[in-house]
């Protein structure tokens, strides 16, 4: 598309456009439906932005997002203390939120060790987990990060480090999908998947 | 996904998931792109929907989006003063100047006929084209509007009430698409595309 005849329209498609997954033709879409809802939409989106600058920070104790110095999980007594689930990132927290399996608290790394993006130990939020451990409050950590090259050598890095802890360290399972078809799996999921095969237990009634 | 555990957040990823085109997943990934870019792209986005909230209105002369009382199209001197392309919409504005084929004016209409949506001429900016072509500058007016039912019906409405004007009326091409596989055009195209068929002028060099 075109330049505008506007250049306060032409400088919101830019700031726009530089949103992740959008286009300059989404952007211009977005533009003018922002000057079409001047008054509905565009006030509550400046409001949320705000909200994004001002108000949230990340918890002290396990660095997800919060609106205050300690979030909600962390603050929830109803939660078993005993068990922290090591995350990369918010979203993960989310994700693993959403299935409603979990009732223990998080640990969010930050990111994962990636030498070829610059990435070390020293980058993620380790210390503040291994203060943690030492409380001896907790007696199972979790690795629930994802299985790439980078996801398991981060684990094999905090996995080393925490072995002097009186904590079991569990990994989360993996093998191929629920509801997914054999042939459509990948070859190295499916080959971990026999290679890591669980019997099944027959019961007398089965 | 899942309640994040700021409320902040969760507002936040609520106001952008009301952009067209932007779903629940789209609008968290923004969200945590902003809170990550909060001394970069955050500001400039902030300071691009206040020029939007702020700044853009409505050409007094042609209704084009415009930052000052007369858009930059129509207080162009070197502009073909003689000549009004009416379009439905700014974004086909737009759409033509980026052709770079039309260097007449324009009239934006805000819309077409749709009795379907409860649009009828008097929610359009006809009464302003009307007076534009009462001061005889103007020697004739193009229909640059889709050719849908409400399209054609807007082109007709108009046609009639501009006809007492001594200006000549004209309509762009319709056709099959340049560079489209002819198999690939709609039937209703290509059917009109034969009826409305143009002789080729060969000349001697030919």
């Amino acid at each position: 598309m075109s330049q505008s005849s506007s250049r306060h329209l032409e400088y919101a498609i830019k700031t726009i456009g530089q949103l992740p997954g959008i286009g300059r033709k989404s952007a211009l879409r977005i533009a003018l439906f922002l000057l079409k809802t001047k008054s509905s939409v565009l006030p509550e989106l400046m409001e949320g932005l705000k909200g994004i600058r001002d108000h949230i920070q990340n918890c002290k104790t396990c660095h997800n997002l919060s609106d205050s110095d300690i979030c909600g999980i962390c603050s929830d007594h109803s939660r078993t203390r005993s068990t922290i689930c090591i995350v990369e990132s918010e979203r993960d927290v989310m994700a693993i939120e959403d299935t409603g399996q979990y009732h223990g608290l998080y640990h969010v790394l930050g990111g994962i060790i990636s030498p070829i993006d610059n990435v070390g130990p020293q980058d993620l939020n380790i210390p503040d987990l291994i203060d943690r451990l030492s409380t001896k409050e907790v007696s199972e950590v979790i690795m629930a990060i994802s299985p790439t090259i980078e996801g398991e050598t981060t684990i094999f890095y905090l996995s080393k480090l925490i072995k002097p802890y009186p904590v079991r360290i569990s990994l989360i399972a993996r093998g191929v999908s629920f509801g997914g078809e054999l042939e459509y799996a990948d070859g190295l999921t499916l080959g971990r998947s026999i290679v890591s095969r669980t019997t099944i237990e027959m019961t007398e009634n089965a």
